[in-house]
């Protein structure tokens, strides 16, 4: 395929230069459907980026589609702040019945305004007031968002530094096998936490992502974060699990944690909990927690009933029996062969390779390879990104609704983008 | 009309304790047109709050239905991170083209994320950098958002409250006649700014509200914000106009500080900018300040595209002549004369109100009146709500596209509520 | 006199910048007596300076040096942490018997460590605490100290920016006739207070110094400090009176505040209180604050044992009866006299004068002028600093034990400076 | 002997709560000799406190308290502020002549004030001025100081709660063995500074103390502490050394961190210093940090004149040679013998201790024990206090001048009291 520069002109010089991702994909895209995007030209693309893990059922999914148009041309309110409507109500019973009493889970359910960072500020916030303290610990790569609280328990420096003054009342701990098994899991934690003379403010909570996307796409053992549950429950902090990246399927079962077996005390859902990509998100937490005051936590675009409607369809749709995560995992199988297909290519040690459910990444010893392989794959057709710290892991994260005929492609021009760059 | 309370089960049950409009209007809504909302029972409201003022051109406006319906029907791209897409290059050229360049505006266009906080911490981040200094100042009664670095310049006490941790890096100033005229205008300002030993840390911005629409429907006179424009030049701090809920045309033009011939360095956008309710926002500043480093600023949900879609068939349905300033400035003549009518009914200097374009304030001496006020319009089919720091304002908020004849409807109602609550 | 540029070597290579004093009085000192010091070369220089109000009864005051150096002979402790010593008894029950029952204050005496900014440490840590509010609320101009916490709440841009860190968790309010009169006393902080939505944390106390040495000796009316007493009471917030240059008959009373008729919930005593020069503070509080911990708060050289035997002495001997309040008030009136005298001389507008007690400035509209004055006075034999936020004002702080005849000849080479700098 | 409580009247109903020692030492204390001090009823003790290392010379010693008297009669400046004094030159020279030259350190000389944490503070100021980096790395069980600046780098959670607000820009890494070797030295922090994600904000400087007195008599590894200074050269970090307790030949050399072989970028004295107990502090730094600006910090007892002419006096009398050192280790393995043999009589395990030079520990596993043995101590004549975060380590910090057979009587006594404790 052969891709002509698109004349870029009013992004060029009317959007600011804080733009990222339409740098590495320089075309204009069009339409989409399922896993295909087409831009202005006609060029057809595959995504293995899935808006960041918003898209899980795809672009533009037909049931979703079809149930969202239906909304609309009834006139069903769309914008309806925090009011009880009838799409609300159909979610909540949806969300209830088919996510969170089959799981056993307790949780009362916040919406906390559209965003994933919306979500994360309510529960730091929820967690300050129920402990009476400041203090928050998040660990090493982690990524929460980037209005203020979120953005001081996240990791990356040059996010951080954007925040234009010192971020302050969070502290680092190692994430899982940040030192490669050469240290006890928690052993700073732990002993931060027992000694009276450690210099640690006593946490309020502990914010965690099971799979740190943008870190690097790190996964934490089900071990680790039993233990992680532990420490918080004996030591009197509340955690908190940030599924927005991870949850909604992304790692098989709904919520990314389900696989350890704990019952975090609060979790943040966004990106595909309404399903086609609408801007939502869910502040969970258990009911002796729910102490907020009427609008002690507001924000206009709380209700947005059109993503309700598609969140319902979606839980209706996919959630419904078990097929779903089997699928999920069954496709992370396909990908897990295919990479270590591609490692087995490649020198010796140049190149690891990690994931979970759809969620995978590989990560390369000459850093800058990671860009450059995106940038060949796009070239050949395929939306792949990197993450990490310094941007040397390629993502996978496609749609879980990929055909095993597109995985395959996708892996295939993976495969000869790494062959191409080495 | 007689309203049965609904069984409001779910809401009650599985929605967290921190919602608030639906405990004064207990109504399960369903579908809405314009400035008409149903619920399932079939009652029928006229809404004079226009969801918070997301909705300046009613609910489910028929031009940008068609858009927004024809968009997801031939499956136009929905959610496009910060991705080139047609969709958005149509928003840009009709903003271009409709908004900035008819008022000389020199603005570059940022996408923060969808709401207004996300733009207001974008607006906080950008000036930072720029001036390399932390302070911010506010103003009384300012409100600009609920995650961290909006909440620190937002003046509520009870809001601030639920932040868990000290705000800081924020000063209050008075807002313009908070001394009803007993005080020269920045008195305390200047004198502080002027003063090397005063104790104010410079700061890099002051952010305003032309109306303050939270804060009690506090209207800044044209040369009071002159002033304040000018003061920040001379002191080499950035102008940043908060307009999320007074911009998109609710004071009449489209800029709510066009009137007072200024132009802030750093405008923030929301609420009405997409036109249908739909999560969108926008920060805007001076070219000379895009000093971002790519992806500096980030989010998921930047790139909400059926949201530009209906924002462009907004921009090019209302704005592109002058029509939509003038019917608003009648409408709120109309508003005023009916305030006037109903404050000479009432016990002399127990009710004052103001207001610009179609956004007005009742303020009773008797502060819970005015909820008393919005209880009773409720029960006559009428959506109001309260504002200022202790709600003793009654806000009018109608949609920039009702009618005159709801318009009517509408203060009759409320001056019946007026008056059944004397 | 001639002087003789000294060779300050070992100063200029080995002590760092941040001297200061020495830079405006190039000579080294090497013995004093009273009022006057004496440089290595023999020349002799009257000092109105008085170690910044810390040598309010004379450099070496021989009753005072007896007891030092009887106490020093025989051994008495002179490190004594804050171990129960014979000296720090001896102090206590002359601080109770001379200070505090005479004038029926009921307060708790805390050794805070030995400088002025301990105390202010000390009681900024002790009004949060007791009221569990971080906020605190200080004054224009204001001067407190230098290490964090007290600099927060210290108005000076440039010892601010030392800092390195933005101080937070201070507001500043006018001081006393900042507005010239303009405006009604506290109509600012009243309606901060007195409202919602101001964006003004609550504060936990008010830090006020009566006369402001440092800020430009701006004098608060006592009417002034009896209604932020009243204030304060009204609003629930601690007064601290920062009395550490103020105090110990500055200003006539023992304490600066008496005069208004006020009692301060916490007071800071430092400077002059061990009489002779040597280092020592105290912090005072009502009893029912006395919440502290044992060892809360501690610090190496609170027990300072030979300035509790001078402090005492100096009590003893000049606090017995009303004397010393008098003769500073006289003293005070000669000094007053005489600035009106050279005010009268000077362009009209081009110098104002204002103090109490043995504190007064000259404020210079031409505001390098005070400078020179003192550099002027300096070359004739007397000691002078400027102080406000400018450098604008010279201030007059002679010991108390000045006689006339020194006063009168300070007072002859001032004007002597102000004619030749004209 | 036999001790009858005194009537300590005045101190417990004028003095505050927050006194610590005189609780552990119930004697009204009234003179002093070397190591020997003796209460009011003539009882006699002998001191293993001094002063917290305040009194490394012992208690007036008779060669400084000559010199002192000598300065007092002669009326030698008492107070001097910073200005250029003979006592300050007589000082600086010594200083250097007998401390930074024969050890060939470079160091710039600042007064910050005359307590340990003016030094403190003044260390942070420039750190934060030179790196123009807020965030300050200190270590587990540190203690700097208790105003605010020092305290966000002191470990103890009771002290740093007194502060009354969340201590911030400080983040605790593990001291020297704090993992009892199970993990690599440094591991963790070089880990949070290479990695781009980890979340740390890059420290403008690393504060450490070589041993840490009140954090239980924790003794860095010369080693450790040289790779330390490594890593703070090539990280682009300034290391503070936090001398005030440990230097002055507390450990042997003059500063701890001789033996190690380190040049730190600043260093901060005080407590022993003056060598007579009277409030005085240095901070020393490298010349190319010498970026203040004049009176950017200051403080009104710069300038103890009488704490230079005894601090002179030591310097001259104790470190013209390196018989200083030399008696302060050979006394040091008095102690440790001595401690070995206590231990071996104590049940195996209960009991371990370290140290260096004239500074050592006991760490109790039944950790109340400590303080008991303290009590008992007091009983039997002597003064012992405990240190640790629970207080459980007894602490051993004689005077450098003690003699063998008062050093012998002590540990005797220290002996018995573990015996009759046990």
């Amino acid at each position: 395929m052969t891709i002509t520069p698109p004349v870029l002109s009013v992004f060029e010089t009317l959007e600011s230069e804080v733009r990222s991702y339409c740098r590495g994909w320089p075309a204009v895209f069009d339409r989409a459907q399922g896993s295909r995007l087409t831009d202005e030209d006609g060029h057809s693309y595959l995504d293995f980026f899935a808006g960041a893990g918003s898209l899980n059922y795809g672009h533009n999914n037909p049931v979703l589609k079809r149930a969202l148009i239906d909304y609309i041309e009834r006139d069903g309110i769309t914008h309806g702040l925090d009011m009880a409507t009838t799409a609300k109500r159909a979610f909540l019973e949806s969300f209830q019945d088919v996510v969170l009493r089959p799981r056993d889970l307790p949780y009362k359910v916040m919406f906390p305004g559209p965003t994933g960072t919306n979500a994360v500020e309510s529960a730091l916030k929820l967690a300050r007031k129920v402990k009476n303290r400041e203090s928050i610990v998040s660990f090493t790569n982690a990524f929460h968002g980037m209005s203020l609280g979120s953005l001081a328990v996240t990791g990356n420096a040059f996010k951080r530094a954007g925040a234009g003054i010192p971020l302050v009342h969070g502290t680092p701990m190692p994430f899982d096998n940040y030192f490669d098994g050469q240290v006890p899991d928690f052993l700073w934690f732990e002993r931060l936490l027992g000694d009276q003379g450690s210099g640690l403010n006593k946490p309020a909570a502990v914010i965690v992502e099971t799979v740190q996307g943008e870190g690097g796409i790190n996964v934490a053992r089900p071990e680790w974060l039993r233990a992680l549950s532990e420490l918080c429950e004996r030591q009197d902090m509340l955690l908190i699990v940030d599924d927005i990246q991870m949850g909604c399927g992304r790692t098989g079962g709904f919520f990314s944690f389900e696989e350890a077996g704990i019952t975090p005390d609060i979790v943040t859902l966004s990106k595909s909990i309404s399903g086609y990509g609408l801007p939502m998100a869910l502040t969970l937490f258990k009911p002796e927690l729910d102490i907020w005051e009427p609008g002690e936590h507001n924000g206009t675009f709380r209700g947005n009933n059109p993503a309700f409607v598609t969140a319902a369809a979606a839980l209706n749709t996919y959630w419904a029996d078990g097929q779903m995560e089997k699928q999920t995992l069954a496709r992370g199988e396909q990908v897990e062969r295919a990479l270590l297909a591609i490692v087995e290519e490649c020198e010796p040690d140049s190149v690891s390779f990690r994931g979970r459910g759809l969620v995978w990444g590989m990560e390369f010893q000459d850093k800058p390879r990671a860009g450059a392989i995106c940038r060949r794959a796009f070239e050949l057709g395929l939306l792949l990104e990197t993450s990490g710290p310094e941007s040397e892991v390629v993502k996978l994260l496609p749609a879980l609704t990929v055909t095993p005929e597109e995985l395959d492609e996708g892996l295939r021009t993976l495969a000869r983008a790494v062959r191409e760059t080495a």
